[in-house]
């Protein structure tokens, strides 16, 4: 389930995971866990380095079936345990301001009945960017990680 | 004093004032003392408004001597009391992009035999942008700024 906000400048996706948010967040914080299911595949993480708290970088790089590595960096604005990370790409990392602010991301793990309410929303600077995010597949490719995270965090204990 | 950085995106000032930083920092976070030096004469500050913590927003509206109101809005990214402040023009408020990130601002207030090495470093997205930034005067401007915040702070104890 994908839906669009009605801001012109966000995209969202939105699922109830069938696992707590201790669980999720979890996912999204310890390398280990991010590399298994971060890259749509057949897209990979060759490398994840998570310094998650408030101005500490996240360093993560795509490998793509050609076997091109492709570095995304930036830092976390908000890290609230198990309920909230906020990213941005307008940093590589604090406060080396990247070469285009293109887009903050807000994860936000809400607890409902023992399930999450997952929702990873990216907030772009102009209505032109959430456009063109759109078109590179946004909606197809954090439904295919959204899927492998669900999947991940429902499969142990 | 007022020298640039190395880097093509930076402007910096910097002073040692005779004052310590807990009252430096006081100045920059105190809106009853931002309002007494933050604009440069003829120019006043006619309000300020400031949440002093991680993603809290600092709104300073300057006013001209014809009368016209100038707000000025970002959130801090990072405060380390009487040692740091950084904050973005990058976001209106957390997390609400800006029409055009254009500086991230960094003030260090540093403890030298009790007197303030005080630093204001402005980091551009681009060179173009910085260079944008000297010629509307930000020397003449925060030099003027640097020397109405001295005044206050070495006037009284």
């Amino acid at each position: 389930m994908t839906t669009n906000a009605p801001s012109d400048r966000d995209l969202v996706l939105t699922r109830l995971i069938d696992a707590p948010p201790e669980k999720v967040y979890r996912a999204w914080t310890d390398p280990a866990l991010l590399k298994q299911w971060f890259a749509p595949l057949p897209y990979t993480t060759s490398s994840a380095e998570l310094d998650v708290r408030p101005g500490g970088t996240s360093l993560i790089t795509m490998r793509s079936p050609e076997g091109n590595d492709m570095p995304n960096s930036g830092p976390y604005l908000e890290v609230v345990p198990n309920e909230r990370l906020v990213i941005t790409d307008a940093y590589v990392s604090a406060w080396e301001p990247s070469e285009k602010p293109f887009m903050t991301f807000i994860l936000t793990f809400e607890n409902q009945d023992g399930k999450t309410r997952y929702t990873a929303l990216a907030r772009h600077w102009t209505a032109a960017d959430r456009e063109a995010h759109e078109t590179m597949g946004f909606h197809t490719g954090w439904g295919i990680c959204a899927d492998q995270l669900t999947a991940l965090v429902t499969r142990s204990s």
